[in-house]
């Protein structure tokens, strides 16, 4: 399949001139998921990065009092990518993903992107520093949580 | 001045090939910092990265209190960089460093690294892979804080 259309339209590959998005799509395979299923499970092992084509899906995080809550909701209007970080750094998945409704997605193993890199330098360049924006501004998002709940908990101190 | 044995001892520029090492050298510049001097304030622009060659450093977090607390000490022992966010996605700094000790760092400024990888676009891909490698841990070390002050508010709450 022929999948450089779709990734014309993900911010994460713009500037990626279309003869190097074909070299992508041929790295990529599709995976659909039903509404209610998990694509990514918080703490399970993971190297694939997902670009979602269609459907909604939900970002969970469990506390440590073994409920969750859902952090935000993605959908194929944003042309949002999950899974980043596997790319990068293989490890346990930071969130679950789940299904919202019937998903559609496209995935690419943390193998298939070295080789891409590897093979194309200079659109790896550009993939690397659209991912690690994402991921800087992830980490600006996360400082500012930690601030409110730090925040809250010396509020809930004096006040107790 | 050619820093390329200095460079030599950075975990983020293993893999980097000597001459391209030496390349990079020639976009560097030396600055040195008396102990007590702030490199980077937080929440001032700022778009370059630091490596640190000589002496230690705090990095220091204001609280939304108007107090602060040092968040880490590195030194030239670990040979570590900081100030590497800026490099990606030019924005306000998100901590203070401050010289602990007399201190001396090499400097590259975000225009800078965009030429090197630009022009070496293979060395590019690995030092942005360095880079994003410390950014997700950043990430998955925030996730960790986060947990933890969120329990602690939870059980504050609880008890109060």
């Amino acid at each position: 399949m022929d999948y450089t259309e779709k990734l014309r339209a993900f911010p994460m590959l713009e500037n990626i001139p279309r003869e190097d998005l074909a070299a992508l799509s041929t790295l990529l395979r599709e995976e659909r998921f039903p509404a209610g299923k998990d694509i990514l499970s918080e703490g399970a092992q993971g190297n694939e990065m997902y670009l979602l084509t269609e459907g909604s899906v939900d970002v969970i995080k469990a506390t440590v009092f073994g409920d969750s809550f859902v952090v935000t909701t993605l959908d194929d209007r944003s042309h949002s990518v999950f899974g980043e970080m596997a790319l990068i750094d293989p490890d346990r998945r930071s969130s679950t993903v789940r299904a919202k409704t019937d998903c559609r997605t496209l995935v690419i193993s943390r193998e298939s992107f070295d080789r891409f890199c590897e093979e194309h330098p200079r659109c790896g360049v550009r993939m690397l520093r659209m991912i690690s924006i994402h991921l800087v501004r992830n980490i600006r998002r996360e400082n500012e949580n930690l601030k409110q709940v730090y925040q809250a908990l010396i509020e809930e101190i004096e006040a107790g």
